[in-house]
């Protein structure tokens, strides 16, 4: 293992809206009291990095997100080894471990969502997508205290996205939606960087999957990760009726990942009788839930939200990519591409996961 | 038992938002194959029979409701005694037998929601707010197939309003929330007559209630049928943060019985991070849940609806008013006063439920 | 569709622990109010059968049953098609259609569990175990009122064994033991009649299954219809140990599909803490659970039973097979086998399910 | 607040099966890094202290434990105030507050089960009965890290019980059993120590609650605190019978507190099909569950245990006494009275919970 270098490249938000600037001489962190160093190797990039640095992230009322530390590094889909361990850390933690750098940074182990094990709601909790510096850079610090620690027989550059969009989608589709084996799952945005992991985790589940997107591209990409029946919102005149035709009844579960307020709207009506609709992706703009009251009464339906999972949720995700259930489809990418790639997932043009090559595995 | 005449007293509607007409000489059904007559004894007066000779009742879509019989006999909350029995019926059918007229009124017993005790959803039923004539008459025909039989030691004049609105809030409150015992739950509308059992059953669930509702007459009687707290609408400047400052984090459920699309708005925003919102009331316009998605998102919220219940669940609300647990608050009033009773539910004024004394039990 | 005769073949019990003697002038049953005749096809065999004729069956309480009606004809796993229609019977019933012959064979349909959607364990309901004729026979009346139709695309010789051990099987492993993607699931006699639909049922639902059985050709069959592990009991000193080798802390799920004392005595073992021990088999000799209390305790351990499962179940265990998720292993044999079949069953010498071909499908 | 003295009274157990001694100079712990002393004010008695003394614990293997420090002090049910605070503590931790002693010590935090919020199986876990020293002493280093944070405005005399039977009863009651309103628990053994809080939480929760129990007055007892029917077992000769006889099919929850074999033996036949058998005692012997597996799988029954409880639920049933909901009956006794009271414990003679008066509140 290398020396550490005391400066590093960084991919730096300079204010809100302020779009990413590459840093070459940003400070390597020292790990504090109970904290380790990772130098992080590859990391995933999620839309919501995309919000922050465009400045239109929303917090749970729908009001822009202004308290970001500045600079910001973002990147929380991060994969690392421990380059260093600080004081007070438990005998346990090794030198070249994989870690995860994920949503969640730091936790009080004592509210009750902290005991619960839902500590992603934690209401001292801090992120990396807001509060502290996540994996756009080559060096991190982490809490020794709230560890992803990975399996050693891990591909890094595979399991960034599954810390996030992965976690996500499994806690929909395997934890939440109560999918039992032959039920019909609608996932919208089937072919994205949630998408395809959810039509995935569907499957594993279980689930008889129908996959909405558009383009035929997408529509062979989505048949082949697993999906029963692909639907074309291109060319598909009418989404509900299509499913009302394919599903007996309607479809059991709808798992939105598309961030646009009329996937929302027209997923309750693709819904059976006492169906689940599953809200992942966050509009950007403030978009509201536009389902007639009527149909929630009479249909007797479900409609949860998720915001990504806890620890332990985490390496569940991860252990059903290890044992090869479920295969994210990454392209990796040099760093210094980060800010091309914001632009094609804003146009939607991105199948599967983006993933940086971060810092050297040496 | 006297004997049965051929005509009777109905209140008919002879046409969608053609309001209510008294007719005398209306004809008693005969009790087909498999079928009993039974002689109404009490009927409560719901929210939906006032939609349907209103004429804006509205279906799960939120369109108009245009396929009712005409001339229509309202009434889905009515307690009779068997008083003939048609052929075919099984032999543990009794003359005398106290009975339920609830809103489903036959059923296929074939469908898949039949078969999961869910009858409340066949695809095939017809009930007794659109289909058939209901308890607003002296005489009515019911499938001995799916007879809601009670117990002899009911009070018939208060078990009336449980069939319809009692088994409505026992699904929710009981069976559908998950309310464990210490949870808080917010009813709005907490002293009408969906409100005031809501607000018991909860109660005998085991949760701290929160009544929301307007004035200090219904102050009074939301706190005698066991709310630990009452907020008054009409003097209290936010409900949202009276709710917070009352519990710790926000609500675990918050049920809305009344038909307003603001009430619905404002009760996600009363909710603990992973609560519950039960929709029972239904706007009378198309409404909308007007919720943030970032707010189901990111708070990780649960959204339900919940279309009266089964039969098995209707005896379930029963037992727990017989055992006097649950306590309805009726005004029994003379049937010629529905008219007037459409009037003051329409304003508002009524607390608890209104029960009509339909024919004498001789 | 030919003319139906008025005899028949049918392998009766003449009376209990008498063995199977095959009568070829057993009278067809004429089809009463509200019933169909069906032609049967195909039935498989069960191991409930065999303890039937040989007078060992067990009550609840573990009594032995006296209460058959003799001559009796077993076989509870038919398909056979309508033949011919009783009168009362609703219109869309149609000859020709594919009709299952299943455990139940009358339900009362006004009982809580019949309102449940949980109807075997009806009080009043009547089996073709006990109280009626089974599907060892050519022709039989089935209530239409409580008819298993089956799709017409199915296979009738491989959908007989689904009606009762697929059943049995799905509600366990899919809906019952609450199995999550990715859960550890250890079938207990995987290679058998009722094992080899376990495996698949859990494979289906997401589990990694680990499959115990005796001999290599029952681990080479065990793993080609999915389980990731095979365990041999012929070879393998300690089961208990081997599931922990294999597995992190235990099995989250352990299904004992053999009528074994010792096997049920094992498999609380095999648990992880908070795991769930589901009995499917039950033991011809009065048997008890022998597991200690403190296990139970300290490990918060469920232990759960299963009887069959309704019929809304059944269809969807159906449907599994339909799609191809599941595959039963049958061989089919001519009807006149049955003697020799019950002997294999009882030394255990069966991998897969025995279907026997009864009457001609013309 | 008065300063804190170097040596302190304790209620030692020298070696298993040694009884009590009191040590008047047993050493006063000093704080470690993130640790907290409490002074000690009032101890609960639980059956496993009397096991620990006696020598007769058992493990989940039903094999006796043997490893427990020596000389040990018993005592898990504690409330002390904070009077020192160690280095490293967090900021919000003040001098004063009332803290819980439980039967955990001290978690790992990083296991599956801390992850998870079931610190409680966690399995580098130590607690105060086998590995650290208890509540009866008048000082206690506890963990600032795990700390069982309690309200300012409790009485410390009666939530020592709250946190071991009454945190064991919450759970098994309210969380665990799935009880709804109106639904029948047997509780057995309902006037002793657990079983008058278990008692009381199942009606917190809506239970109608059958109590058993020995004798008269512990009859009064346990219909005072909320039993609907008192069935006295040295005088009923057929407690299966009776049970059936009150109830509708039998029992839904039997929630059995009572350590004895024949309990457990006689609770599965109480059950309605469907029902549950909650395990919360552990006989001292090594006991099985001698339920006959045909019960288990033709009643479709659930048979589950429960190991106390995690910090969350610990907090959620100190609250409902908090509230007034449950009432623990405790009675106060001086400390040097704890050798009397195992022998009480031993008889079976006690109603309700003894509580140890340890040191004066300054």
């Amino acid at each position: 293992m290398s020396t550490i270098p005391t400066t590093q490249t960084a991919a730096t938000v300079p204010k809100l809206g302020g779009g990413v600037k590459f840093v070459h001489d940003y400070p390597v962190p020292q790990p504090g009291h109970n904290e380790v160093l990772a130098k992080v190797l590859y990391s995933g990039v999620c839309q919501s990095d995309l919000h922050t640095q465009a400045g239109v992230a929303s917090d749970a009322n729908g009001n822009p997100i202004t308290k970001v530390k500045l600079p910001h590094v973002g990147g929380h889909e991060g994969v690392g080894r421990i380059v260093a361990i600080g004081p007070g850390c438990d005998d346990d933690i090794r030198l070249g471990t994989f870690v995860g750098i994920r949503f969640s940074s730091r936790i009080c182990r004592r509210c009750e969502f902290c005991l619960a094990g839902k500590e992603q709601h934690c209401t001292k909790s801090t992120n990396h997508l807001h509060h502290e510096d996540g994996s756009f850079q080559e060096y991190i610090a982490l809490d020794a205290g709230y560890l992803t620690i990975l399996p050693d027989d891990i591909d890094p550059a595979v399991i960034g996205p599954v810390l996030c969009a992965g976690l996500t989608t499994y806690k929909v589709a395997v934890q939440n939606a109560n999918v039992k084996a032959g039920d019909w799952v609608v996932v919208v945005g089937a072919g994205g960087g949630l998408g395809h992991l959810a039509v995935q985790y569907a499957r594993a589940q279980g689930a008889i999957v129908i996959g909405i997107d558009g383009g035929a591209a997408k529509g062979d990409f989505v048949k082949e990760i697993g999906a029963s029946e692909y639907i074309d919102f291109t060319t598909t005149p009418n989404l509900i009726e299509k499913v009302h035709e394919i599903t007996p009844g309607g479809a059991n579960v709808v798992i939105v990942t598309a961030a646009s307020v009329k996937a929302f709207q027209q997923a309750a009506d693709m819904l059976k009788v006492g169906g689940t609709l599953s809200c992942v992706g966050i509009p950007s703009e403030k978009g509201y839930l536009l389902t007639p009251i009527s149909a929630i009464v009479i249909k007797g339906l479900h409609i949860t939200g998720n915001l990504v999972g806890s620890l332990k949720e985490c390496l569940e995700a991860v252990e059903l990519v290890r044992r090869g259930v479920v295969k994210p489809r990454i392209s990796i990418r040099p760093f210094e591409d980060l800010p091309k790639i914001y632009d094609e997932l804003e146009k939607g043009d991105v199948s599967g996961r983006v993933v940086l090559k971060i810092a050297k595995d040496e």
